[in-house]
């Protein structure tokens, strides 16, 4: 066993404060990671704060972890000492169900493991990536390729692929027009892919504060839907819509932007039922779909994707002990894009 | 202008009651059918009784029509006097949006012009099928193929399509899991073609009162949804669920059925929004969707194949003065499957 430092909560109230955690030893599948740098994703906050139902306390929050492998198991064939590493929000699956064996482990039949808040198949559990080192199994490790810096890599592994899953799934590419509600941390992900695949995107948000970004990022239209002709301008005119708010939002008028045979695809996991006529879906055959992050397989495509297209996060590094800070600043939507943990402030 | 007998509504309290209804004179690309049968739909009496908003009285019902052409106008190259035909929901479109374009007159972005009810191209109201005769522009007229009867065949312009068209663009077919839910006009088409397509049929009932009928129309298994195991057996089975209930039902519940990248689709067009969880859609992958109908070169698509496979509607054939009594039958779900007007007792 390996105690290592960390950074988390010991209960829903109090803020998130150093404490250690213990890392299994190396299995001859597993591999060893010195964590360079953890993204801050809401769940994180969700979780942390107990606001998910049941966390098991202490937690350490973290499932956008980009670091080096240090060490590799005996029968480790995937990884070596020294390649630079990502970990997303699996580290095991059941590996047997009809969709694992599709490569959909994200949706494993039997549930995944998550990175953190789980348990592991060695019965102990699992802790996230505000640490400085962490133990998987090697098929739920992914090679970050060159050029992809370790600090803008690390939201890929969830923000990243929680956007590039449903935009692959649904086809988005030349000659396609995508729109992405909102653009936060994942939002501004969904941009810069969706465009990197040569989709025509456009932003919708509340407002035009964060329009120049949006331009800058990759977006060809930025629209502010409190402005009500919006939902007239532009009726029937996406063939795909993500939308990454999870507050509740009219879902019938988004789906009035979508052309026939249009999607419109949630990821941001709305905690409210949402309402919705079935005269918004039957006219132009429309969807109102779901997707959760994506397999591992996947994974590595979007990773690849991002690195041959340059595209990282755009984030704020910050220390270990502005955690709590951050977290605020999250709720509050006051992020562009995503924060990141430097671990090398883990002590 | 041709005066013919016909069968209405003069209001939306009054029963249905034997009337005349002019048609127009045969424009060059017109065809003149003499009708031979006509289904009753229960969007027909929605209508009727001014149940789905501004119905403009006299309003003669019918959009499943089957019949025989009297007469072509003068450019007409697509039908001759004698054939056997059929013309359903929708008697003219835009035919210059981009659906239309598509081969998607259903969805036409101008509003395609119903049967009845509407408004046709001449400034005049157009009216249905309860009558002897009709004019239609030749591209909006089915030809009903050699083999199909013409009495069995009129509620495919309709119901037949409607359940028809999803199953084809949801790609059922060998391999398939498909789940009907609801053994009622629609549904029992539904049965049938995706049974003739190849899939592996489950009726969704609320009892077991029709599975003699469901499994001799051509379903796998039956099951019924007043037994709650049935959601917790069949978790996660179908890779397409096609909901011909216009009535509330737990979506959540029925979502839960869905395999990866399953869909469910409305095309029982409930009235009252639906409630659902975004957790419903995200694992899996799954789909939300809504079906309207059918394009006309799918509705020719969909009665070549029925002529090829044998399958027709199962029909009650009455006589026009039954139809008040029929309604009240339908309303009641107590007709097996699709009743059917001769109009020849229309005088």
């Amino acid at each position: 066993m390996l105690t290592v430092n960390a950074y988390g909560a010991t209960s829903a109230t109090e803020p998130l404060a150093p404490l250690t955690v213990e890392r299994r030893d190396l299995g001859p599948h597993d591999v060893l990671i010195d964590i360079k740098f953890a993204g801050i994703c809401h769940s994180d906050i969700h979780t942390a704060r107990g606001e998910w139902g049941a966390t098991n306390y202490p937690v350490v929050p973290g499932h956008e972890i980009a670091g080096v492998v240090a060490e590799v198991g005996s029968e480790v064939t995937k990884h070596a000492v020294g390649d630079r590493v990502g970990v997303g929000c699996m580290v095991d699956s059941c590996r047997e169900c009809e969709n694992c064996l599709k490569g959909e482990e994200q949706y494993c039949l039997k549930g995944n493991i998550g990175t953190y808040n789980a348990v592991g198949k060695d019965g102990q559990p699992t802790q996230g990536g505000y640490s400085t080192h962490v133990v998987v199994t090697e098929d739920f490790v992914l090679r970050i390729p060159e050029g992809l810096e370790l600090d803008v890599a690390a939201p890929l592994l969830c923000a990243g692929v929680t956007l590039f899953s449903p935009l692959n799934h649904w086809g988005a590419g030349p000659g396609k027009r995508v729109a992405i509600i909102g653009l936060g941390g994942l939002g501004h992900m969904g941009v810069k892919i969706a465009h990197a695949m040569g989709a025509e995107v456009t932003v919708l948000s509340q407002s035009l504060k964060k329009q120049e970004d949006g331009l800058r990022l990759g977006a060809d239209h930025y629209y502010a839907t409190s402005d009500p002709d919006v939902f007239t301008d532009l009726a029937g005119s996406f063939d795909l819509i993500v939308n990454t708010v999870s507050a509740t939002i009219d879902l019938d008028a988004y789906l009035g932007l979508l052309a026939v045979n249009g999607t419109l695809v949630e990821v941001g996991a709305p905690e409210k039922p949402m309402t919705v006529a079935a005269f918004s879906l039957i006219p132009n055959r429309r969807s109102l779909a779901g997707s959760m992050i994506g397999g591992i397989a996947e994974t590595q495509q979007m990773l690849d994707f991002c690195a041959e297209h340059g595209l990282g996060a755009e984030i704020e590094v910050i220390a270990a002990d502005k955690i709590n800070e951050a977290y605020d600043r999250v709720v509050a939507s006051d992020v562009r894009y995503r924060f990141v943990v430097d671990t090398s402030t883990l002590g």
